[in-house]
């Protein structure tokens, strides 16, 4: 049965986002404008995410600080570049008590500025790099139209801040960092995700260049999931953050900074949820298996208890469901949750020695014996349900893959049903601007060693330099 | 050799816990005023007491959400006694791009009103009761003198909102919630601080009462380290909180908060620490053991890395110092960065089959056979690492314990040496501000079921009521 406070995604998209946000209880809106309550089933999400990543980060040799929250303008001014690229999304800090302050302070909206700042005196010498540091924290971007997760004006993200001794290992950890974000999107939560250079125009205001994580929804919608940014000793220079090298001179150090943020639930719910409500990948799913007892009599209670005990000392994340609601509306709590596994034990199933398993993604029902060896049942079974999540989100994604020659496919294209769209580029920025025209559609990456599928650019007829992916985006 | 960065603490304590904070890497000072940059070694400390606390909190059915940051000033409004209490430490946001927003918006301070706020929304009947929420963030207060960790203007903390359907429950709460953070000074950070009620005077703005946990610093200078608030129906009366009861009636709720920050690790500091640096207690270690190769042989490198092996695998946090420096230096960073545990495998000690063991706690050698059981072994000493640093620290505690019957005993404490004061109180705040005069001496808390040490007040010498401990505070 369809769950009725969800409308239907094939009707209304941006509806049924809404909906599933609200019957997952993942976030609600606030008093504040703009600005979420992330709640418990969407915050779990989000520190199973941190747990994932943060464990990566650190094997890489990366380690944890926390800057200020708050930065005085004139440091924001010391990089052109950056400040423009930010200045309409700021909000300032203007009175303290009641009194008005001598200098506004920006809320930060990234910190390149507070790191730049703190490298200055902490590095003299090439002994002292490379520092890998990261922060989990809050930002905060004054943006227009909001969206859970999607686009809210605070955001919960990591923000990794590099520096090294050399261009190329500095430049080594922006793509092994981007190789982070691919792998985590593959592999932890099932989004066939793909990566490449961002035009210049795209790229990370003050950047030398930026490499992205662009995910597709299930409408076709682009999703920016990860950047990872090479700076080269552009804010060094304009930070003074200098290191005397081996031969003893001084240079200005190489600098990355890499961030994935809230919005990797957003994407989770776009690629993966149903009518039914939320779809959780089993390696993200803050549960995993949900027990659910039909009838009240010893027999359940300790096959119930026995599985629960099994499983979770087992690493599968169980719990069981023995509130006093009715099976049926804990079946169907379950699935807007999007709880991967759920074990109903019932009497009348017990009279012929079994129990029935129900998958989130399939929404498929097994009968199966109770005598089964339930963690290794239970574990391949998760496994194959995370397998079948990526491989369903990749066909979805291939079906929703175009190729264009010209403008006329362009547009035809973007008329019918947006998706990533393969075409190659002159290099020209006017051109950019001329598919943008087209339903906003913008480059999402550079395919990097792309085949050229054609010679000429997709827009002007020029020759063309590179095999973009375009769409619409988010 | 004393380390020569760090003031001896005797002679300056105030500029000894500097030169810890420094010379341990634990935080910085940045271009944000009263703002500091916590640095790998701090940040490390936190992150192992978020792990602890959070685990233990989650056990007790807590569950993390994620509030905004900003409160709208209307919001703040709604509870007179939360923005008089507040308003001289509020910053506010006034400006967004470079326009003027229509209403203020104050950086959190904490946290109650936006969670009232969303309990108001999500709260119906009694069936949604009890909501046990908590979140980790940072927060915002306009001090005026700053110290790294003991007072700085953003710092971060975790605080938690629960509500009841009923005053016991609510109460029961705020008990157990104090428990924990007693539990956590006691058991993990060797602090043997003492808890009670706050006065009326010294209770956080609004609540019906606060319970707080007290921590005595080597100077025998006060540090409050985690508080309780019961508030009873006064914030859901603000707020509009209610909810239908089991007899079907309009109730409003009951609601409680806790809190601890990262003052935690000015507490450790100040207990702990010694003119060598920082000293560590070996549970909230994030590096509890280090092994130092002396000599570049392979008997010594096999050795090295067995022991570092198998420490690691039975969850003792180890690792190797094979960087280029000195064993001299390695002795010296290690020592001043804390770790509990210091094994040095040396070429010249293994010709006599031995190895060196140094506690940072006591600086003691030990000489011990290099075939040696070392998971055992160092399982070992770290528990006495640990018990030895309680029972240190809780003799420094009880030698600065004090106990005053009238104001000359006040003073005499006070201008020789502070501490915990023990006195009897009329419960008048007119003593309070009196007492407040000789060195701002305040109450820290009420012993509860207090022995009754004298009859009189301390103060006035009427009737006393309460057996109150007073003291210095930071």
């Amino acid at each position: 049965m369809k769950n009725k406070a969800i409308t239907s995604r094939d009707k209304d998209f941006a509806q049924w986002y809404t909906d599933v946000v609200k019957a997952a209880k993942l976030a609600d809106y606030t008093s504040v404008k703009g600005c979420i309550a992330i709640e418990p089933n969407g915050y779990a999400i989000w520190e199973k995410i941190q747990s994932i990543m943060d464990k990566k980060f650190k094997e890489l040799g990366h380690v944890n600080v926390q800057m200020p929250l708050l930065i005085p303008e004139h440091l924001f001014n010391q990089e052109k570049e950056l400040i423009e690229g930010f200045a309409p999304e700021l909000i300032w800090v203007t009175e303290a008590g009641e009194k008005k302050m001598e200098e506004r302070l920006a809320i930060r909206s990234t910190s390149e500025t507070l790191f730049c700042d703190y490298y200055k005196k902490h590095i003299t010498s090439y002994k002292d790099l490379p520092k890998l540091y990261n922060q989990w924290c809050n930002v905060f971007r004054y943006e227009k139209e909001t969206r859970p997760f999607l686009r809210s004006r605070e955001f919960l993200w990591q923000e990794g801040h590099t520096v090294h001794a050399t261009a190329e290992e500095a430049e080594a950890e922006t793509k092994q960092m981007m190789e982070v974000y691919k792998w985590f999107n593959h592999e932890i939560l099932a989004i066939p995700s793909i990566t490449g250079k961002k035009t210049e125009k795209e790229k990370f205001a003050g950047a030398e260049y930026t490499i992205t994580n662009e995910d597709l929804m299930y409408n076709g919608v682009c999703l920016q999931d990860g950047t990872s940014h090479y700076f080269g000793q552009k804010f060094s220079k304009a930070y003074d953050v200098k290191f005397t090298n081996k031969d003893n001179k001084d240079e200005y150090a190489y600098y990355t900074t890499w961030g994935k943020t809230t919005r990797a639930i957003a994407a989770i719910i776009m690629v993966h949820a149903d009518d039914y409500g939320l779809v959780l990948p089993p390696r993200i799913a803050p549960k995993q298996v949900v027990i659910i007892p039909i009838g009240d009599t010893d027999e359940v209670n300790n096959l119930v208890n026995k599985f629960n005990q099994e499983l979770n000392s087992n690493d599968i994340t169980t719990y069981i469901d023995n509130t006093d609601k009715s099976p049926g509306f804990k079946f169907a709590e379950a699935e807007v949750n999007g709880i991967p596994i759920r074990i109903e034990v019932g009497k009348r199933d017990l009279e012929n020695n079994q129990i029935t398993i129900a998958r989130r993604d399939t929404r498929e029902k097994i009968t199966i014996s109770k005598d089964i060896n339930i963690v290794d049942y239970i574990k391949e079974l998760l496994e194959t349900i995370q397998n079948d999540m990526y491989k369903k989100a990749t066909e979805r994604r291939d079906a929703l893959t175009f190729e264009a020659h010209n403008m006329e496919d362009m547009k035809k294209i973007l008329n019918t049903q947006p998706g990533f769209i393969h075409a190659m580029w002159c290099g020209d920025s006017e051109c950019e601007v001329k598919i943008k025209e087209i339903k906003g559609c913008k480059s999402r990456c550079i395919v990097e060693d792309g085949e050229r599928i054609d010679d000429k650019c997709v827009c002007c007829g020029k020759e063309a330099k590179h095999h973009v992916i375009w769409g619409i985006q988010y």
